[in-house]
């Protein structure tokens, strides 16, 4: 049990992370938030740090029926897809795996929502 | 064990949502995001929800370190806060537990950096 689904790229970092946003538009989720890491941690601390983008992707029905079976699932939405480049040249993909995450929860109402967004996030990271 | 560290608070919506980000402000968090979740579900499929808001809160020292330590951690990142009022008019104050969401990792070397987080995180809960 991995607690991520990544996968690396061929393309290099913008592209890759342009072709990410398409594949979660065409599977229903929209890019709530966006946070440049290596920026953030520059202009904060004055650290550098690898390229590495951390996007917050929403289905919006499955968020709502989620919300609606568990109060405080919140503290887990949205669902994180990132896209990084290592130092090498490597570009990776990774999403968090919902299934794994929410067994933490312990409501089995959750499974089903839970797993209907493990199959599109492995979708969108099969597509890249 | 639970995933989430919450709290019942005596004020109204806005205003907890307020002393929450002071809070978390004093306790070294950023606010980089921020989900109203009821307009969005409104806006994107028409559905009402009660007053729910979400935020990304991020230590830049702490987000550092885990980064460091553990490459796809970012799926985990920021750590949300969330605040919401019940139809009874109860507001909640809720945040993800790191130390429960980061066992999944199953890497040692985060152990303290999520202990230091829940430590903050639990202190900013406390305080509303």
């Amino acid at each position: 049990m991995t607690y991520n689904i990544s996968r690396k790229s061929t393309g290099d970092f913008d592209a890759t992370l342009a072709r990410v946003k398409e594949a979660l538009k065409s599977e229903g989720f929209g890019v709530l938030t966006e946070i440049d890491v290596a920026g953030t941690l520059k202009a904060k601390i004055g650290k550098d740090f690898r390229p590495y983008r951390i996007l917050g992707a929403c289905n919006p029905n499955y968020a709502f029926e989620a919300l609606s079976e568990e109060a405080h699932i919140g503290v887990m939405l949205p669902c994180n897809v990132i896209v990084q480049r290592y130092d090498n040249g490597e570009v990776e993909v990774s999403s968090i795996d919902p299934a794994t995450a929410m067994q933490s929860v312990g409501n089995a109402k959750l499974e089903g929502v839970a797993s209907k967004v493990r199959d599109a996030l492995k979708r969108v990271i099969d597509s890249i």
